[in-house]
């Protein structure tokens, strides 16, 4: 593919700059609290769509300004719950609407490149969960206020979150969470295990999360990375399927410039250059998982 | 329904009190060691199926007698295993029979309110799986001797916890506690994350669990509490049908007057008093999922 | 079957040794690292696959020399990764490989006696992965590095970590472990609940395991062991139907000898002595589940 210019997208709720093979995303509406409102969710979904696509990009960074209101302080419901429906929505009937908070879930999860979340600030409802969820890895400031408040409001959680904290946390802690609406810290044992590392300071967050994110960058394989994200999403029905498949990945990557040059610069005890790209280097057999079709029935695309 | 009379069901095992909107069972055995036996389980089922049914009721908290020998000491094997066997099981063969313990499990996994245990006291066998996993949050008193002795005893674990303990804490702790059949303290590591909040003294656990019961009760609508629960415990197969399970639960719950209260009492800064019910606006989708029938051959129900 | 012997079994890469009902086995390859290769994945299937139909055995330990240079540094990549393949399955292409470090794991996966590893050194790719996610139980030296190293060397988690490892510790953990390629202590959070202990010294790390499996052999019931990892490793499609399975597993081992001495023991207050053994006792309904065929299409066997 022609290489991607995202300065040409006239976003409006999304910085985003490159930085080597990583991708910084920074979320530009402190005025509005960093509410997860207007152009975002579109935004967001086709920025991370674009870095699935784009064999530049190997690790993506979502995170806010440290001196921001907050990471996210989740849907703006101060005139109720009208805004999270489109017109159409409404007239079609139950089956119509379409969560925006899932669908930016899904644009997140399903991108092929490696995902963090560097949540500097306060997170509330949708920042809990489509903004954080659906990474990799999530950096966290040990003083952020971070709320679940759907059952406190009349509403259910979203964003997928009652697939994916379960699957991230264990039923016992992500029960409790959901369940009761708490707001509470990442230093709670019900939540510090979402995190890989909380951070005492909000501005060094995203430094952290970054450091990170350059190592992985310049050391790991986009191949190994998207074969081995799409073995932990759809290892397979039973752990004899899982061999199977995590033997055909072997088999194919084993073969690849990147294991090669894996093998010779661990040999050779210097940092690897890996070659391979999704376009060019994966095989026809991956994705090997059918999906759900999920769009609207009137959607365009 | 017509308002339910606990105190007219004859129960002996147990003693049932409403307070406010929450529903407070305790046992009432503490000269049998609250054995799991007698007319304990029945007893259970009825108290946690009137409860799912009875729309005054938001949070149910199962206790003992903080001065009782036990929580529940579970089953008395001291004649052998017998008991747990109805006769006509043994005519009937080896697929006749439905474990009690299961049948209290799912009583209280299906009650669509908010559950609590508040075990201030030891716990053993039953009285870990039956009495603890199927509820939403588990408080402990530091303590309790916690007893999973099945593979100690030539039985197997029972009441469905080889299926709800590795959801609630992972295989690496369920599989190390069900196969050693360990003894073991609130605060070891290999237990400590199923239990919302660990208590010093006996006698503050039911106090601890209480307040917290009382706050949910009145800060959390009944319709998103259920149907919270039903996306954790039926979340579809894939994280693309459960971005459309929680859209249409978020379609038809924003819609309604607890949504609506929610977000008002929300942008009031006061305490919502949210006024729908299952019986009354609950959607007919919900349930969304199909049960395996589990009745004996022979259940007159 | 007639006992077995497994001094005559001409070993090479295992010492193999019985200790009353507990089988000892100690990776022999200290000159070359105790790297994955050679004759060991083979040696490693076939004993677990005895031990499996051994009566005499009810508790299996993995461990290794604890002054070798690693537990296991796994497989041997100087010469790159065709090692990792056989040349018959070049020619039948991508279908044909079965990952060795797969067919390890599921040997120790199926095997019905209690297992359990004592990581007493380093620990690295197949060694972090079949060579301790399949066990029942892990110990390990706290001084261990642990390292998954995948997603650095061009390829994917190979020996099903793709599957184990999620439900062993929650996507969490195990996304930031495989996607980052992670070196640890046993000591960091992000890996510390894989394991029952962690030991301070290196030549305590095998006594501890071995005391523990003393125990275990000497209290539990094999049949009660077999059914109890049956049932967490195939727990039905839902909680209804694990009751069912459950159930109909309770009432075979309750009135079968081990129950009885089970319950009896516990009444005098004595250690039990179960005589019932997976070769004469075990049900024909056991095992209920249909496992996928995963020979390759030319195995003998």
């Amino acid at each position: 593919m022609a290489p991607l210019d995202y300065g040409t997208l006239g976003l409006k709720a999304l910085f985003v700059k490159s930085e080597g093979f990583v991708l910084v995303i920074t979320i530009n509406r402190a005025k509005q609290r960093n509410s997860f409102g207007e152009t975002l969710p579109d935004e967001l979904i086709q920025v991370f769509d674009l870095a699935d696509r784009d064999d530049r990009v190997r690790v993506v960074v979502l995170t806010a300004e440290h001196t921001a209101p907050a990471y996210c302080s989740g849907a703006d419901i101060s005139q109720g719950w009208s805004g999270l429906f489109k017109p159409e929505e409404k007239v079609e009937g139950e089956t119509a609407h379409r969560d925006s908070g899932g669908q930016v879930t899904l644009a997140i999860y399903k991108c092929r490149k490696l995902t963090i979340a560097a949540v500097n600030g306060h997170a509330v409802g949708v920042g809990m969960t489509a903004l954080q969820l659906p990474f990799d890895i999530r950096f966290v400031w040990e003083g952020a206020k971070l709320a679940f408040p759907f059952v406190r409001r009349g509403i259910n959680p979203e964003a997928t979150s009652s697939y994916l904290l379960p699957r991230l946390l264990g039923h016992s802690r992500a029960n409790a969470l959901l369940l009761t609406g708490a707001t509470l810290n990442p230093t709670s044992h019900l939540i510090s295990s979402l995190y890989y590392e909380i951070i005492p300071k909000r501005e060094d967050v995203f430094p952290a999360a970054f450091a990170l994110a350059k190592e992985l960058a310049e050391n790991t394989s986009q191949l190994s990375v998207a074969y081995s994200k799409a073995l932990l999403q759809h290892p397979g029905e039973s752990i004899e399927e899982n061999h199977l498949l995590d033997s055909r990945a072997i088999e194919l990557l084993a073969s690849g410039q990147d294991a090669a040059e894996g093998a010779l610069a661990f040999k050779e005890r210097r940092p690897p250059k890996f070659p391979d790209t999704l376009s060019k280097n994966s095989s026809p057999w991956y994705p090997w998982w059918r999906s759900m079709d999920i769009k609207h029935r009137k959607a365009k695309l």
